[in-house]
């Protein structure tokens, strides 16, 4: 093309307005600049900031839009974001799921997709057909309850949901071995109870202040709690507050994720944070790499978290003196 | 078709995991069964409440899949946004802007694009060219103000972030209307300062817990406090609880949103809340009814909120009687 020609074509791109019609590239290379993303529900402060560094790398580095999903957890919602995608002739998707089976993704895998799966490890001695990104979730919720046992805490807690994910399983079994090294699994126990509404938003900090009530009722409680996440954490201090105890003076609460919340509470929380920015980059990255070269294989990036010290530890009250 | 060819269509189907292709559809009907969801950030937990609530009614109710952007509030990005959506082949958008200006959006839609937006209403004296689906912002604040006028409060103060948006002047608005109705003119106030970073999750409360500060430090301060919004406020409370006030018994805060975290403040934070699933509702439904019913006219929806009376608000202190 001249350079006559080309300064031509450019005035009447200008002129016409014009825009490259995406469903007819799409035809021709077979998939089109979007990725699926799928959260359980994008109203968790959590899964927000996530889809907000993810969508802004995706775009900003890669030129990609996002297309969003909400799952509340449902394999069959995820199934049928699947199938859109598909139709759409989307290729790409990261999955912010956790679910134990990942039978339904192999499903999508084998009719095209390239998917990226955060927050849980590979299933072991499976030959992975997805990249996972997650953070060490056991080494998270054995910080966190180092952190406890080194503050003088002996009758520990591990709070969370019923219902097992795999980064809930991961931290449990972080919580039950930092408990075996300080010799104190006898005094380390599980409180959980199920989700009374569907997934949502408020449902984990609804649970944190019931369980919390049931928590404060036991005469030998515990005094050092680790939530499963912040969010849980949140609703266990106020339902403290609404038994009349105080964080830290009579329990101590250390969440897992960080969020920027975590700082405004009263008192501020003390929270294992994940290291959201970079992971995002890791899931977006992936999953454009492994469109553009099928040869690349399905690999595990596992990243650490870090303790921030904030306001909601304190060594554990001392016991009542009588007739001292 | 007869029954027996169209049975061996729905078994070829079926055997071959037939999915229609989005992209020849699109060719033919001009359009994809996507909508576009601008966001100034989905990690603010507003805009993510709000965003799940529209993805899950586009779902559900319309079949439509959504594609979502953060803004942070750029014009540039909107109107890029604007071009990869037309290019994509998706005609409908819901924007959460604000912005004063909706000069971008006309030509948007002088392409092609069906728009709605939200949080901020019609340009007076223009024939709108989208939809504007809000809350009444200015009954917003006049609510929260009058809260405090009734439990005894003088002196009033309005806490924002420097830079006009539709809504943030909409509120400004109550809020003034309520002081001066009262006879109050002299003795409220507005308190603001500019985002020190870009918008993106925590900067409006960091700029609360700043602006605490700065209130604190006033011999002459205002007791009652009403927040731009609930994460404002939560910086607020944060930042006068550094300064050693406490809220309720020295200072008063009400915000505004209604986010379920304002349940879990300590305090909890009294709130004017928005219908936030009622609003979401009419958006996706204005948009598809829209694209579907091109003699529809953009109209106005304003929709009420109300007042969650919660533990932040008090009377206000007495003043020391000093040799008493």
């Amino acid at each position: 093309m001249s350079r006559e020609t080309l300064a031509l074509v450019m005035a009447a791109i200008a002129a016409l307005n014009y825009r490259p019609n995406r469903a007819a590239q799409q035809l021709k290379t077979g998939h089109n600049p979007i990725l699926g993303l799928l959260v359980p529900s994008i109203a968790n402060p959590m899964y927000g900031y996530i889809a907000r560094e993810i969508e802004t790398v995706a775009q900003q580095t890669y030129g990609h839009r996002v297309m969003l999903g909400n799952t509340y957890r449902s394999k069959e919602i995820e199934t049928g974001f699947f199938d859109d995608l598909l139709s759409h002739g989307v290729r790409g998707v990261i999955m912010i799921s956790s679910q134990l089976d990942e039978q339904h993704v192999d499903q999508g895998v084998q009719r095209g997709l390239v998917a990226v799966s955060y927050d849980r490890p590979a299933t072991p001695g499976a030959s992975p057909s997805v990249d996972h990104v997650t953070v060490d979730n056991a080494a998270a919720a054995r910080m966190a309850t180092e952190h406890l046992i080194e503050r003088g805490h002996r009758r520990l807690a591990f709070v969370t949901a019923a219902g097992q994910t795999m980064s809930r399983r991961a931290k449990v079994k972080g919580f039950l071995a930092a408990a075996k090294a300080a010799g104190l699994t006898d005094s380390a126990q599980m409180v959980e109870a199920s989700m009374q509404a569907g997934y949502g938003d408020s449902e984990m900090a609804d649970l944190g202040r019931m369980l919390a009530a049931r928590i404060a009722a036991d005469p030998r409680r515990p005094t050092g709690i680790i939530a499963v996440n912040d969010l849980m954490a949140f609703g266990l201090m106020a339902g403290f507050r609404d038994a009349g105890l105080s964080v830290p003076a009579d329990v101590s609460v250390v969440g897992i994720d960080g969020l920027f919340l975590s700082a405004l509470m009263n008192p501020g929380l003390t929270t294992v944070r994940l290291p959201v920015p970079q992971m995002a980059r890791k899931l977006v990255e992936r999953v454009i790499g492994r469109m553009a070269d099928p040869s690349l294989q399905p690999e595990e990036f596992i990243f650490q978290p870090d303790l921030v010290e904030r306001d909601s530890v304190a060594a554990p009250p001392q016991p009542a003196r009588r007739h001292a």
